[in-house]
């Protein structure tokens, strides 16, 4: 086992991987193994942070119960702010891009229980704040290397509403707040180019233009 | 030219870039293709945001005068930081890793104006306050992407103290304030497994054990 997760995910290429990664909300309920997210954790401690300072801790939650906990107290806030959403969708005229989003977001609030890992990131705090930015270099880290591994994963920030209460739950105190919730599992859909706009829209020498971002 | 930017890069693999990317402070006063620092940045723009709203910008600082400017800035606010941590580091028992963080981080300030690139990453605020949160994926797959195609880079957002008055040197307004800078250039040194705590150290299955954090 140990030398196929050693090996697995090494052949991608770095600009390859960081172009096919989007967000993996629909994800199948067969396990994973621990190994193979414990590699993926390895490779965000590889991320910078302010002085060194490390501040992450990863906490891989698989137990069914604790994820079924978890996947009830986070229906519970998605479903108070996906209304509005939901809402301005039946408008013909709302985009494409923005109802598949949306679906994808609402398909993962409701299949939260299923996804066998999820996975909490988490933080020292500094003079008493979280230090969620310093987090999100590790975060992307992960994402990238999930792609590169065969997984899927996404990142949501939506537990925060319950946040203290699911922090508590798995052991996180006050002190070291959890800053994003990412479920993994194997992928039911394909990698893709995820749609951005042209880098030329935000890209600039020396100088904006002025006007330019009015 | 456009072949060379294009293919530059493609070879390295996703695993051996992340864990090879260390902050690179000592660099080289040549110059850089445009291209490749537009190449980088559009690796940036692969990075996940909420919503898809894809917050970004990035200003390539390389006219040599504006980069003197912001070295001056940069360095005011720097001077008056750096003093504690150089009496501090008068101790023999301060520990070598620090030093050497130190030591570079010193360097850096007094070099800055010879960074060929002074990448600056900024956002659109969200009800009126920044997102840094939301830039950090899209910076951690720029110095990555540096890594790859052979530049060094390094993370710093000592910038901010002069904040206001650099973004408003370079055109960008207090809707799309600059989170970070990252200097970039050919490296002096080389790329090396940057040092941190074993994976062990930071994961954790299910439960944070009693005590475990404090």
């Amino acid at each position: 086992m140990s030398v196929d997760i050693d090996s697995i995910g090494e052949d991608i290429g770095l600009f390859d991987a960081i172009r096919t990664t989007r967000a993996i909300r629909r994800l199948k309920s067969d396990p994973v193994p621990v190994e193979l997210i414990r590699k993926v954790c390895e490779a965000g401690t590889f991320a910078p942070s302010g002085g060194n300072r490390q501040p992450w801790f990863f906490v891989a939650v698989m137990d069914q119960d604790k994820r079924a906990f978890i996947a009830k107290k986070y229906n519970e806030t998605f479903q108070s702010y996906i209304e509005p959403a939901k809402i301005a969708a039946q408008n013909p005229d709302y985009p494409d891009a923005k109802r598949r989003n949306m679906n994808a977001a609402i398909y993962l609030a409701e299949h939260l229980h299923e996804a066998p890992v999820h996975l909490f990131v988490a933080g020292w705090t500094r003079r008493g704040e979280p230090q969620s930015q310093a987090l999100f270099p590790a975060i992307q880290n992960i994402l990238l290397a999930c792609r590169a591994v065969g997984l899927g994963a996404s990142l949501t920030t939506a537990h925060r509403a319950h946040g203290e209460e699911i922090d508590r739950y798995i052991g996180l105190s006050e002190k070291t707040p959890s800053s994003a919730l990412i479920p993994i599992g194997w992928p039911k859909g394909k990698y893709g180019t995820p749609t951005r706009r042209p880098i030329d829209d935000a890209f600039f020498v020396d100088q904006i233009p002025e006007g330019r971002l009015d």
